[in-house]
């Protein structure tokens, strides 16, 4: 617990990326990404599992190529085309592979490369890109509401197969507390859309969870507690971005297909 | 060998289809994804893997429809987020689901319907979309051609652990035939691209064999013989689509890549 706080601090400098955003913020991305990647895909050798960390470095470091040369949506598409045909050749090496080894090479590209990718497409959202922070504000609210939430409130489980400690006490102050952090940052930074960023509110806090679930259903099924222990107290990149992965999209698509803004 | 060749006059109403094109390929495409999405978990559940044939279904349509309506690019990355977020929340039933069966369900939506989806889009091409013949003369032509000169001049064998009736000859006949097929129809029917033409055929030969010989791969690990028996003497649908899965998506980067077309 105590270890878990002040290693939060740590996570300061996130508050620079985000606040540089632009380069840093893609570079960061990028990185994250990769190192996503290699967390989630070193759970799956835990399985006997083996996907191919070398196509999903080339392919991240291709989909970031082509969102930096403005080959934008017809290019993502290719990229999509590409990262699976290039899994399923990984197969030809036939007495070696396992189809699992392809289709978690895929999963892996798309679950955490493309869900990260998000964020730096909200950042490139023109008028929109100070909505970045709503992506960390409510994965990261309703992560740590929900905890202190549970921890005082808690008596229900909420789904004791995936996550044993979590309590619908906890969810709903996470969600409560997703919507307050989002309230207050709407007021004072964009007050002109304070309603969006409630309504975001609201949903980040219900998506962050589905994420962090998703990764305890991953976890759970590879036998491992924590993705990677790069940060003591707070596991690996993907414990802590697992939310990050779910958020970043869900503000990315209510800015196109809500607000009605197409990034270009 | 007789029942294959009486059975390959089946495939005749394919041609008509192909004349039409417009909605009547629209829809065979859209079906025939649904279909071969079908044997593709059907062969999985004889390794005991469950993906969700509901989810293929409703992304499939999902697809087609943004298309229809006209939501082109941007509405397909949506689509991709949304089909691998569905297919993850299908393991929120932790108890009753492996991550194969989540990752199934990814790889059999991109790979069967995604990947066939191309038909459509070069279809809807504008002036090249008289290349959707090139598919299926570069996938049935290799197809054929490979068939016939591995018969009668193979002596070396291509691949023996993934398809051990396959030569070398029969790989090489293949390619050739597809070219001499794809020319012959750019002479007669779009000379102005004959050379574009010609360097298909060259591609098609290749990468229709490596469709040919991915659902080989699969159909191996999953300790099936055919996908499927719709076609006696043909298999299912895969089986005879297999190769157009990939030579699809060729000629329709072709003609946005190389050709420089851009549908839209």
């Amino acid at each position: 617990m105590k270890t878990r706080v002040l290693s939060g601090l740590i996570m300061l400098p996130l508050l620079l990326i985000l606040y540089f955003g632009g380069y840093v913020l893609f570079a960061a991305c990028l990185l994250i990404g990769i190192m996503g990647v290699r967390e989630f895909y070193n759970g799956f050798r835990q399985m006997d599992v083996k996907p191919s960390f070398g196509i999903a470095v080339v392919m991240a470091v291709a989909l970031y190529v082509l969102n930096f040369i403005g080959v934008r949506y017809e290019g993502y598409m290719l990229w999509f085309f590409v990262t699976v045909l290039v899994s399923l050749l990984y197969l030809f090496n036939i007495e070696n592979r396992k189809l699992e080894d392809a289709m978690s090479t895929i999963t892996g590209i798309f679950y955490v490369v493309f869900f990260s990718f998000h964020v730096t497409l909200v950042d490139q959202a023109g008028p929109y890109s100070n909505m970045i922070w709503l992506i960390v504000l409510t994965a990261f609210g309703t992560d740590v509401m929900a905890y202190f939430t549970g921890f005082l409130l808690g008596r229900h489980k909420l789904c004791p197969k995936i996550s044993p400690k979590k309590t619908i006490e906890g969810s709903v102050g996470g969600i409560i507390g997703s919507i307050i952090l989002s309230g207050l940052f709407g007021y004072f930074f964009m007050p002109e859309i304070l309603v969006h960023c409630l309504v975001i509110g609201l949903l980040g806090g219900i998506v962050s969870q589905f994420g962090d679930l998703t990764a305890s259903i991953f976890k759970r099924k590879m036998g491992i507690k924590d993705y990677g222990n790069l940060i003591p107290g707070h596991g690996g990149i993907l414990d802590r971005f697992d939310s990050v992965l779910f958020t970043g999209p869900m503000v990315y698509y209510y800015i196109v297909l809500v607000i009605g803004y197409m990034p270009n």
